[in-house]
Order: structure tokens, then C-alpha cells, then sequence
């Protein structure tokens, strides 16, 4: 029986930003609804936030741990079908641990864990289960990223050759730490944010479209990682050279002390043939360059596209989608998988394209080897 | 008692694509949730529709007849609130003025009716009702309209002297008609459409986002209306000539037959001293000129916006908001309404900021003055 | 044998924008040389300007009258072998007839007269001679102008329904006119510009690319124009509703109180099956859209391009060419017709190409019958 | 006495692309005529060249060195004032020598020399002399660039953090070397190019760029230096990290490979307070950026520029100027310092800022570290 899939969130009480950003997200395809939430270790905090989401009072609870444990009891069907996690970093292992070992499967926002220990045991423990994992790393779900992948994948570029991917902000520009800023104060936290700062925060994002886009691997790295702000406890600006497994050399920088910068992640990829380019910001073109003849803008809705991009659009031509559109395909494809293990049939492959476990480890470690080459001598760092 | 606001559907089954749109527009803010629907004047056609939708049986309905009666039955606060009608033009009248009659309050796709003895009729029978009515012209909630309506309106650029409203498509450059395009067929069946194509369909747009955003009137027009697509029985492209209310002159153009383009709606607006620009396809940024400083980019999230703006925005500075977030702007505010009723209080001005039957009876005028002039040998046509 | 053609200006002295711009052009390809000049109505500022340009006192002259007069007393290869009129409109006339009536070929700045009888009056002096005339609408004269051209005259677009030609500046928002703007002045004197201003002044040069570029010609057209400025004596602004020859309709506009706007000359031209779009601020890149795939960015130096795009063009890709080059083309194209003659030879088409006198009776024409048009009240004035 | 300043140039014959760009950049502004030129290897070919260039068969050298000779013997104000070279690297430092030793002033294309060791003796022949010598890097010419450059002087940014400076190119994409390309030809051949190939050709460019702009010299740098193109013998890809002397990093890659892009250099600036950003494709406009306000395009010709700015912008808001003028640029002001000293005066500062030898020597030391680098397994390299 096909159902809306029922959502119980961790995190997210009023004022947090991205807990508004999953629930958009989950709510824009119709295919899942929130049924109950623990979204603040403030229990007052998580009820008043429930009311503001026309929730009942007792599907609102005080802690993760309460919200697995009561809704388990509840019938199927009626119960939460997932957990999806949107606290600082250090708390994310243990509901989605709790989650995996009592049956629900996970959503969790990026990085995967606070430290890779966390994250090796959370890839032991999701292996034991036949649970949907699901991490938001929300910016290779826009659907001119599928097409840049599909057109690397088809060979049209030919063997790649160089990747030049840039993550520049400028919102820490200042020591906004003791500020009402909340988004500062945790993610600069080394007891909530993990070893990195700006390389975990963002830089994970840049090293998961690079390696997405491309269907390459960083091999080895170099990096110069810097804290620019006085006071700052963790890096806000991170340049690296890279090498990719196939012999591409890239670039890859994130900054969230690039002045003025909004939320620059961009990414170009060249080959032997031609080349292609494209802009967080301008998400609904990819440019497409050539050796000799013009370059193309390929563009949601025109045209032949790839059957992802297709799959991964909801609009005509020039009716622009943007962040919350990507974010809800995380949650669709998502929904859609566990749907068809209700229904106890195959996914769609189309839905099986979102970020799991396994993006979650390449992310943490990549955090460990670029802190890890901003501290040495050593030229390159195998990853 | 705060509660979602509950929504019936007419029209958007399986296929539609605006119906898809406002179901998206509702959902996203979390203060609306879809109850009913009479989708499809094909019974089975609903059913199955409702089904994709996951409602009950009971609240899938063979008519908008059928809907109304029977949801205006069960109790307050478990039926429908208000009905949103999504069907082609020809379609508007008949269960919007059911609905204000039977005490439900309306959004209604635009424009407003076929023709202007429905429109009257239907100002004629809100007027005597304490209802809600929103017309989706949802351009104009894009939080960039809002700054730019904010700017002119602070007399930041000083008198207005010129607009260049602009509002380019291609889709209809060959004879859709025929085809499958459902989208197509009924936009060009003057049975369906009205006594305008593209004046209708796209023009009345320009004209809402012209008046809207400048504050202005339109006072007298000299258009030349075109059918360039041969057995076309509606309007395709039409050029107008301008004249304000205040003196400033202007052109409007809307277009279905510009071949290669996808939904160019744009509006330049030039004042004393200033001038402002804004692009729906990349409607995050706003143009703002000047006779002797360089030009500024206003984006949504960076710096100081008017109150409008921001209660318009949903994500931070580099995060795009496309069409589905300002169609839902006018859906989120429309609902405060709603529950502002509910809740016996007034609404926050900010929420009362969206189109209703005055912009809709000025759509449907401005098509038939557009209309009139092209067949006219009358240079000016008053308004 | 081969020689550089030899250069007499008229106009342009100390402070003059548009004489320097002129000789500029004409160095740029090393074809020409300015040997001498009569540089302002007073002799004193004359020889000054001659000082400037290093010539020696006695290729000064105090007047047209007495450059032509004692240049035509040199012997040929000595003399110069054409002048070059940069005075404004209403300083035309008198020295390009007496050039021509003394065997010197013209170059002139646009608008070709300061009214239609002068243009007739030119038409038919020169079309008794052999000598070569050039007018100086130097955006026609962009390689990808040439390109556009080239497109659209091998079908490429099919046949073209639309066109939206559009000239706005800011700079006359205010009352300049009597400041030391020595550009405002003039163009805003009927007894110096004739009856039109930004018409005239730019209106002509959106006549000529739209016509130009289309190879279509201005059947009809109803135009609305003003003076925003008070004071100002011409208008300052006009929108016009076009009807081509072939049944493409158009809108043009020109206006010098759009306030923050530069220069910002452009066109989009639609067809059956495609598009394009060229803009002056931009002129390296040519927009080229299809009905059913990705728009193209025709670039100058990048693939195949047409002969005369690449004839017109002296960079490799991504070195930006602008406005000098463009008007060099001009006098390149001049002085090699000019060679050809010395040489007794056909010159090469590619450099015939240049507006010329028919060129200027044309924008002649549009000029009057815009003005008429915009005091009329009869919809459509035929051209 | 004032007059025009006397070329000779060394190269740059039939085929050629840089003497061509040289001898237009010469010639735009009026200050510099072409007298003689031995621009060819083959007197043959450096005959027909002058021909084309209307240049006296007496006036046309089989070699520098008959050049530099026979010019010397002709009466000051008759003889040329300074050559040009415009050969390929390997020949740069015995006509410049030999000039410098001549009394000739010198214009010369980039890098400086072929070495590193010609690079100092050069130094140490110019320093025995009172001539000047421009260096072609023509990017660091255009206005805007000296608009950023005035921007970071004067504080505006506050204290500059990190630098993004970019140069792409594609097309050496292929192996071009052995095709009729005769400027892949020698840029490629390390016999005539020296150690580096795309790190020499562009690379120092954006060095350069890089240093000017900010103000600040790179300290040390981490190269990553490749050649992807198979059987090409020096480097066509090169992605660095660099610090610079006042702690700010930075990224500076050069590319030849980068398939589809054109001549792709570009620059970001981040300091405390703000940030800036320059196209060389697009280089009228300079964004700069805020923390807390609007984004400000400054362009050519709109509201207060410095001086500098001001001197070397020849044309008003909205025409386009663009290599050719930047370049014109040194020219110019090169042309003017000569001027000074004939006139025995002091050259106004505006004119002396342009690259000379201490600009080639740094560019030719970046060379050497990067390409050091680039072998190297320490992490920094010290410059």
C-alpha cells in the first residue's frame, strides 16, 4: 500500500535555520509528512516548536532517545518511518545510531559524524541493517549537476583533465563567535563542529561535487589551511592542490572569509574535448565549452536532457528552481526508496541518486587529510 | 486554535502542470494541507489522482459541485477551508463563485475569468463576503518585486518616467496546437482561453508586474496584436505603447513566438534619478542604477531590505529561491489571513500583500482594451 | 602604388569627443594618416588642436572652405585624399558637398544632415561622382553585428517575425544643457541637431542596426515620443511600435533619460526557428536560440564564423575588442575602397561593406517620420 | 620641441600576431609612428612586411643589428627613438642589449628574456642607462585594473587576506606544435621559449596581475606543474598555492589545456572589509563587494574613478574599450616619458606607471620557482 512516509526530526527548534531548510525539503514533493519531532534538548523549547509546526503534543518530544523509543511502540504505518537529523555535527552519531538500531531509517545533514572514528562505526553499524541512509549533501542534487555528470560519464569531454572547484564565503569574515550569530557559534566550536571549520562545514560540500561530477577520486592532496579571523578557533580558509585517481590535477578551495562571497560553490571540469562549468548560484545552467565551436548553455527544461536531469526537474523552461528544489530531491529519491521497500519492489535507479553512508566517510576523511597536509611539510598527502 | 489551513483542489490531475505547481506552493511553509479535490471533470481521471495525491477515497470528488456540497458538511476544522482553482480559464467562474457562496475562501489561477461579465459578477458576489480571495499573478511575490516596489515607493529614484516590461516566450513558435502539449491546446482554444492568447496567458503578467512594482496605472495603450503561427486562432506576440497615470510613458511586449526563449519576464523601470532592473530568471538579484555612482545588485539575504522583502525570503544571501517560493509566498500569505480569521485578529500588513479580484478585474480590462486597440485604427485606447 | 590614404579633418578640436574617437579609427589599422585640418570655427583653437596632433602650422587651416581650397593645390599623393566631418549635424552639409564638388571622398558623422532636404540635396551631388562616401553608423560595423547578419541572411533563423531594437541612455536625465557638457548642448539645439534629439542623436543608430542586421526595411511604424527634461527643447525620449516589409513586427526604442543606462544599444531578433541577441556593452558575444536546444554564445575568434565576421575582427578569441575597433572597421573598409581606386581595381566585397549615403537618407527618413509620427494621431505612418 | 615618438621594430613580420597587436597599440593615440623595422629573420620577408606597412625600402633592416646601426647614424628627430621587440623569448636580450648600449629606448613583449641569467644582465646594462623601458604585461594596462589597484591602496578593503588569480586558455588543448600554428610552435619549443611554456606565456601574466593589483609580492609558493598534451616538452598546466608577504594566501593557476576557454585571466581580492573581482573577457566592469551592502559594479566612465583610472579610459560610460586600448595604454605612456625627456621635464606620474625591468626580472624569478617547484617534494619554495 503506497502511504506518505512519516518523518520524526531531531533538531531543528525555532531559530535553527537548516531544520526549516529539511522540512521544506521533505514537504515540497508531497510524498512525506512530519509526524513528530524532538527538535531541542530544551524540552519547553522542542514543545513550542512542535505547536508552531501543528503538531500534537504527544508526538512532541524531549529528546531523540524519548522520540525512538515511543514511536517504536507505535503501530506501523502510524509510527515515524525515519529520523532526520539536523543538529551540529557532534550530535549527530548517536540518534542516527539509535535510529539505525531500532529499525528507522536516517536522514542526517553533513558531515556525516564529529570525528571519523564515529563515522567508521556508524558505516558498522548501517551495514548490519537493511535501512535507507540518507546525507544531505543537498548541492549535487540539483539537476544541472546530474547532466554535468551524465556528459562526463557519456565521454563527451573525453578523458578529464584538470578540476577547478571553489567554495567561497564571506559571512565569518568577522568574529561573529560570541555573537546571536547561532550558525557562527557552533560551526566554529571545536567541542560541536569537529577538527575543521570552514574544510568541514563547506569544504565537504566542494570535495563531494568534485568527486560526484567527475566519477573521480582525490588520490592525494596538499594544503594550505588558514584561520584569518582573531580568536577563531578552527580554520576559516582552506586552498588545496589536488590529483585525482585517473592523473586530473584540480584545485580546491573553501573560504568563509572571501568578503562579500555569498555562496559561491562552483565548479569547472575540463577534458580533452571540451569543458563545462557551473554555479550554485546559477543552478539551472551548465555552461558547455568546446574546442571549436560555441559554447552552449544547457539549461533545465531545453532540449534533450539526460533522464536524471529530467527526473530531477519539476519546472518548464525559465521557471527557476533553486536550493530547496535540489534539497527536496535528496528527500524524494529518499521517500521514493523507502516506498518501494514497502511496496516490496526494486527503486527506480533515477531514486537511488542521492548521498549515503559511504559520501559520509570520503567526507570525514577528507576533512582528516586536509587538516592533517595543512600541518605538515610534506608535499602531498595520500587520501 | 491554530491549525493548518486545509485545501480542496479543482482541476490539476494527472498531466497539469499548474496544478502540480499550487500543490507545491501550498505544502511548502507547512501551513497547508491538501483535504479534497475534484481533479479531473473525468471521475475516474480524479480518483486516480487523488490516489498519487494519498488522499481517502471520500475526499476525492467526480466535481467541483460535488466538492463543495458534500465538504461543506462535515465540521469546521475538518473540512476543506477554501478551494484552489487550477483549471483553464473557461473553468474559473463557475466554482469560484460556488465556493464565496457556500462560505469558502479562494485562490484562483489567473487571469481571473474568461471573460469581463464574469469578472464583474464575481467582484459582484465577493463583495458581499468576508471571505479570502488570492489570485496566483505570482510574480509579483517574488521578494525582488517586493524591494523594487519598496524603492520606488520610498521615492528612492524620484518620479517614474519610463517602464519596459517585457515578457518573452517561444514555446508557441510552431503549431502546437495539435500535439499533445495539453498546455498548449486549451491556451490557443478561444472557447478555453478567452478572446486573448498570449495577452492573456502571459500579457495580464506583465501588465499585474508593471502596475505592482511601479505603483502606477496604466492610463491609455496603442497595441499592435499579432498571429504569426499559422491556424492559430488566438493573439500570439503583441507590442503595446504606453501611457501612465502619472505621465511616464512605457512599452509592454508579450510573446509566444520568440523563438529560443523560455520565460523572459523582465521589467525596467527608469525614474528622475534612477533605474532599477529585474529578470524573473534570476530573480534573486535586482539592478539598481544610478545617474552617477555605479550600479548596485540587491539580493535577497545581503544587507538591509525593506520588512516586505525579508518576510518574502526564506534563505540565507547565495541560496536561490526560485518560482515555487514566490508562487508560495502568495500561498503562505493568504493562509496567515486565513488563520487570522481563525484566530479573530488582524493580519500582519505584510501577509495582506498578495493579488486578488481588483487585480484580477484589471487583468481582465487590460485584455480587453489590449484586444480592442489591435484592432484599432485609433492610435491611443484609454484604459 | 600603394600609399596611405591621407586624412583632412573637419571639426573636432580641443574637448571634442567624437573628432578623437575619429581619428583614433582611423590610425588604428595604420591604412590612414591625418595630414591636416580645420578644427574649430576659430582659427586660434584650430591651430591649437593642430599642435595637439603634431601637424605642421600650414596643414592647419581656419575653415573647411580653405583646407579644401589649398589642399586641392597639392599635388595628389601630397594632398589629402578625403575629409573626415565631425562637427555636428548641422556643419554637415556645406563641407561634405564642397568635398565633393572638389574630387575629395567623405567620411561623415550620423545623422547624415541636419534635415531631408540637405540629405536629398547630398544624394544627388554625390551621385555624380565616383568618389566614396562613408557614414559613420559605427555599431553596424561590429564583427558580430556581421555575424548576426550572416545568420539570419543564410535562413538560419528562418523567416523573421520579430525584432526588439533598444537604445537607452541616462545621461541627458537632467537639464545638461547649459552646463559645460558640450555633447549636451548641441545635441539638444534644434538650430544644431534638427528636430529630433535622442532620435536623431541614437534613434538612427537602432534604425540602422535593426535594418542592417534583418535585412529588413521600416514599412510602417506609430510612435510615441517625449521630452522629460524641462527645458529641453527635443525630445529626449521615444518608443515605437515597428512594421517590417516582410510582416515581422517590432518594437524600438531610444531614449537619453534612462537613468543609470550607458550605452546600451541592442537587438534580438526572432525567426521561425531560432533567435538572437547582440548587445553593444557586450559586442564580442552574439546569443544565438533554437526552439529545441541549448542557446549557443557565438564568440568573435571562436569556430567557424563568417568571411566577413573574421574580416572584421583582428584578435584571437577572449582579447576583447570594443567601439574603436568597431568604427575602425569602418575607416579600414573606407580606405581599402579608396586604395582599390588608386590601384584601379575592384575592391574587395568585404570592405564595400560600410553605410554610405543611402544609409543616411534612410535614418534621414526615420527621423521625420518618427517625429510625425509621434504628433500624430493616426496609428501608423508609412515610411 | 614636441613631436611624435619614432619606432623601429625588431620581429613582427607577415604572420605574425604580436607585432601586429604592438604596432596597433603604437599607433592608437596618436603619440608613436612606425619609421623602420627589421622584422624578419629573412630580409626577404622583412621587406615585403615593410611594404605592407608603407615604410621607405631604406627604412627596412634585414636585422636588428643593421637596424640599430644605420638608424644611429641618422640625425636625432630623423632616426628612430626606440625599438620594439616583438620576437619570440630567445630573442628578446641581444637587440634589447644592443639597443640599450645604443642609446635607444626599449619597448619589449614578455617575459623579459629567455633566462634568468639574461634576465640580470639586462638589468645591468639598463642600469647604466637613462632610458626607459616599458614590458608589454598589457593586462595590468586596462583602467579597471588601475581603479582595484587605487581601491586596495587607499585601504578600502582593509587588510587584503587571500587572492584568486586565474588564466585559463585552451587551446594548446591539442598538439598544435607541428600544425601550421606558428605561435604554438615556438611557445612550446624550450629552445625559444626557456623552461616553462604556460607558466611562462601566461603565467607571469597573472603574477604580474596579481602582485599589481594587491600591491603585495609573493613569499613563497607550492607548485603543481604538468604537461598533459603527449609529446609536448614543457608544461601546459599549472596550479599553485602562494603566500604572500603581508600573510595573505592565495591561489594562482595558469592553463593552457583548459578545453573551451578562451583568454580566461581574472582576479579576486578578499581583504577585511571587502572584496573585489576583474575579467580581462570583460574589462570595463570591476565588481566589488561588501560584507553588509549591495555589490557595486564600477565601470569605465561612471561616477568618481581615480586619476589614474580616468587617464587611461579614453571613452565614455558604455564603449566598450578593450585589449587593444590596455595595451595602447603602455604605449602611451611610455611614448610620454620619451616626450618628457625631450622637453627635459619630469613625466607626469600617471604616465610612469608601467612594467618595466624590475617587473621582468620578477617575472622571470617566478618562472624559476614555480617550474622549481613543480619537481620538488618540499611543500614551499621561497621567492
Amino acid at each position: 500500500m503506497s502511504r506518505k512516509i512519516k518523518m520524526g526530526m531531531v533538531g531543528g527548534g525555532r531559530g535553527a535555520f537548516i531544520g526549516q531548510v529539511h522540512r521544506i525539503a521533505a514537504a515540497l514533493d508531497g510524498q512525506i509528512e512530519l509526524v513528530c519531532g524532538a527538535f531541542s534538548s530544551s524540552p519547553e523549547k522542542s514543545r513550542l516548536s512542535g505547536k508552531d509546526l501543528f503538531l500534537p503534543d504527544d508526538r512532541v518530544y524531549g529528546s531523540f532517545e524519548e522520540m525512538i523509543t515511543k514511536e517504536k511502540k507505535r503501530p506501523e504505518g502510524e509510527r515515524m518511518d525515519f529520523i532526520s537529523i539536523v543538529t551540529p555535527n557532534h550530535m549527530h552519531f548517536a540518534p542516527a545510531k539509535m535510529a539505525l538500531e531500532n529499525g528507522f531509517h536516517v536522514v542526517c545533514d553533513k558531515p556525516l559524524c564529529f570525528n571519523l572514528e564515529e563515522a567508521y562505526a556508524l558505516r558498522e553499524i548501517y551495514s548490519k541493517t537493511d535501512l535507507v541512509f540518507a546525507l544531505t549533501h543537498n548541492y549535487t542534487a540539483y539537476p544541472m549537476v546530474k547532466e554535468a555528470r551524465h556528459i562526463i560519464q557519456s565521454g563527451q569531454l573525453g578523458k578529464i583533465r584538470k578540476l577547478v572547484t571553489a567554495y567561497p564565503q564571506g559571512w565569518l569574515s568577522t568574529f561573529l563567535e560570541e555573537s546571536e550569530q547561532k550558525q557562527a557559534s557552533w560551526r566554529t566550536d571545536p567541542r560541536k563542529s569537529g577538527i575543521a571549520g570552514a574544510m568541514g562545514d563547506i569544504g565537504t560540500h566542494a570535495e563531494n561535487l568534485a568527486e560526484y561530477i567527475s566519477g573521480l577520486q582525490i588520490e592525494e592532496l596538499c594544503a594550505d589551511i588558514s584561520t584569518f579571523v582573531e580568536g577563531r578557533r578552527l580554520d576559516d580558509d582552506g586552498n588545496v592542490l589536488i590529483r585525482y585517481n585517473n592523473g586530473a590535477r584540480g584545485i580546491l578551495y573553501a573560504s568563509q572569509i572571501s568578503a562579500g562571497e555569498e555562496n559561491g560553490l562552483s565548479v569547472k571540469v575540463y577534458g580533452e574535448k571540451g569543458g563545462l562549468e557551473w554555479h550554485q548560484m546559477h543552478p539551472n545552467t551548465l555552461e558547455l565549452k568546446w574546442l571549436d565551436k560555441p559554447k552552449e548553455l544547457i539549461r533545465t527544461g531545453v532540449g534533450q536532457l539526460s533522464e536524471s536531469t529530467q527526473a530531477h526537474t519539476r519546472l518548464p523552461a525559465g521557471h527557476p528552481e533553486g536550493y530547496l528544489e535540489a534539497f527536496a530531491n535528496i528527500y524524494r529519491n529518499f521517500a521514493k526508496c523507502i516506498q518501494a521497500k514497502l511496496e516490496g519492489v526494486e527503486a527506480d535507479p533515477v531514486y537511488k541518486d542521492f548521498p549515503g553512508i559511504e559520501d559520509g566517510i570520503r567526507g570525514m576523511e577528507f576533512i582528516y587529510k586536509v587538516i592533517e597536509s595543512g600541518k605538515s611539510d610534506t608535499k602531498w598527502i595520500k587520501m
